[in-house]
């Protein structure tokens, strides 16, 4: 499945059932709910996108976009996140306290690399206050 | 110093001495050659330049740039580098036996991030051979 260049349909969010592939590309405030994907979902060149994945997604990737909400279910916790010049990243995981309450994550989307011992260390900045 | 959509002047190198600051914004092919920065260097959504720093430089970041070459020093190899939404960056660093040779360092420019223990915690992906 591929969606391209759609724009703000958030409010309706579209819904995809157990699909191979996702791809969502040049979208701008796009919504998208799904249940499985096979092999991988990316989202790409975006603006403010909600993804939320009620099954399984072995891996996730972010790239080129400016904001993007990832809802996970306890099934897809275990996804491998990529993500690349991308900012604003939150994924929201379900808490185990206190059930059907979203816990937010915030991605790093800066780094900082110093030189070490020939050769350079990156770690990611954290901004949050916890 | 501040340095704002300049083109194609990589060839004839600007250069400047001891300076505060110096920020290059959206400039495109651009090179500069600078001895002493005493706060900050920064490159902001640039495509291809091609930074030396003769001297010192405390902080450098590289925001929204697509293709970064900075040159170092020996005094200037404890700068601390930050990156955001950045890709194509190469540091160059003198190597310490063959005098005067350069060795590339690609920074990572794509993190994958796993859910472990409540949080998420990130590294970066490297496909150098090395």
């Amino acid at each position: 499945m591929f969606f391209w260049k759609l724009w703000s349909i958030a409010n309706a969010k579209l819904f995809a059932g157990k699909v191979n592939n996702i791809t969502v590309d040049k979208c701008t405030k796009f919504g998208i709910v799904f249940k499985d994907v096979v092999a991988a979902f990316e989202v790409v060149n975006c603006n403010g996108v909600e993804v939320q994945c009620q099954g399984t997604a072995p891996t996730i990737s972010i790239d080129n976009t400016a904001g993007c909400q990832l809802y996970l279910n306890k099934e897809s916790l275990g996804a491998s996140i990529t993500s690349a010049k991308s900012s604003e990243m939150n994924v929201l995981v379900p808490s185990d306290e206190t059930d059907g309450d979203w816990v937010e994550h915030p991605l790093p989307q800066q780094y900082i690399h110093f030189f070490q011992d020939g050769q350079f260390t990156t770690s990611p900045v954290s901004h949050s206050g916890a």
